[in-house]
């Protein structure tokens, strides 16, 4: 169903601070940076192997992001999963009863499909599903 | 300086209804299974391509993961980055400026060397690297 983990995300109050850690202590390589206004956001994707870290920092306070960090702070915000299919995926997972914030699929960053499923179904864990564009 | 990620730790309650969500509803192999009493808890690991998620359960309340539980409730606790050389990543880390929880590497799961890094200079992420024992 999962191929790899597509991502981690990650809430960051101050990109530029983040980013500095994420390229020279952990010697990633900045891969793509977007604003990405529906969900009220500037992220990056940062390359680790096939896998990446995203950062996201909030554009104003009164987005999702930005009610995470007034609530529990900087840290890690969500799970992604790489998938081939997410059409067929997200009709396995409500087949499989759990709990869908994105009934379909929407546009994410770098021209990828994507949906959130609900941590209340899936043990407490922001999880998404990816499926990349063409040549990512 | 890392390879790949090499799992997420999710903090959970119940091990056996957390492994029907990830057997079941997402389709992944059980790959290991493991009380690792140094650490309090009961650990487990399935497999995701190349990545892993691995679900810990605490073996009582007065644990690291059972006090993360307490506090935050069940949810992801870690990242791990898989990493070749352990001890060389860890004295790079360490020139970087990096706060370490573990100065050496140490055993975890499956007999992998692991080591943490402290989440205040790691942006609120609790963050590990994993060196896998040899055939992992």
């Amino acid at each position: 169903m999962f191929s790899r983990v597509d991502h981690i995300g990650v809430a960051v109050e101050d990109l530029d601070a983040a980013l500095a850690l994420y390229e020279r202590d952990f010697d990633m390589s900045l891969a793509h940076r977007e604003t990405v206004d529906e969900q009220g956001v500037e992220a990056v994707l940062l390359d680790v192997g096939e896998n990446h870290v995203e950062l996201l920092a909030p554009l104003e306070p009164d987005s999702p992001v930005g009610r995470f960090l007034a609530r529990r702070g900087p840290g890690m915000h969500h799970v992604a999963y790489q998938v081939t299919d997410i059409d067929a995926t997200l009709d396995a997972l409500r087949a499989g009863g759990l709990r869908l914030i994105d009934e379909q699929p929407r546009t994410g960053i770098r021209d990828s499909r994507v949906a959130f499923l609900h941590p209340a179904s899936s043990g407490g864990v922001l999880t998404e599903i990816v499926q990349p564009a063409k040549g990512h």
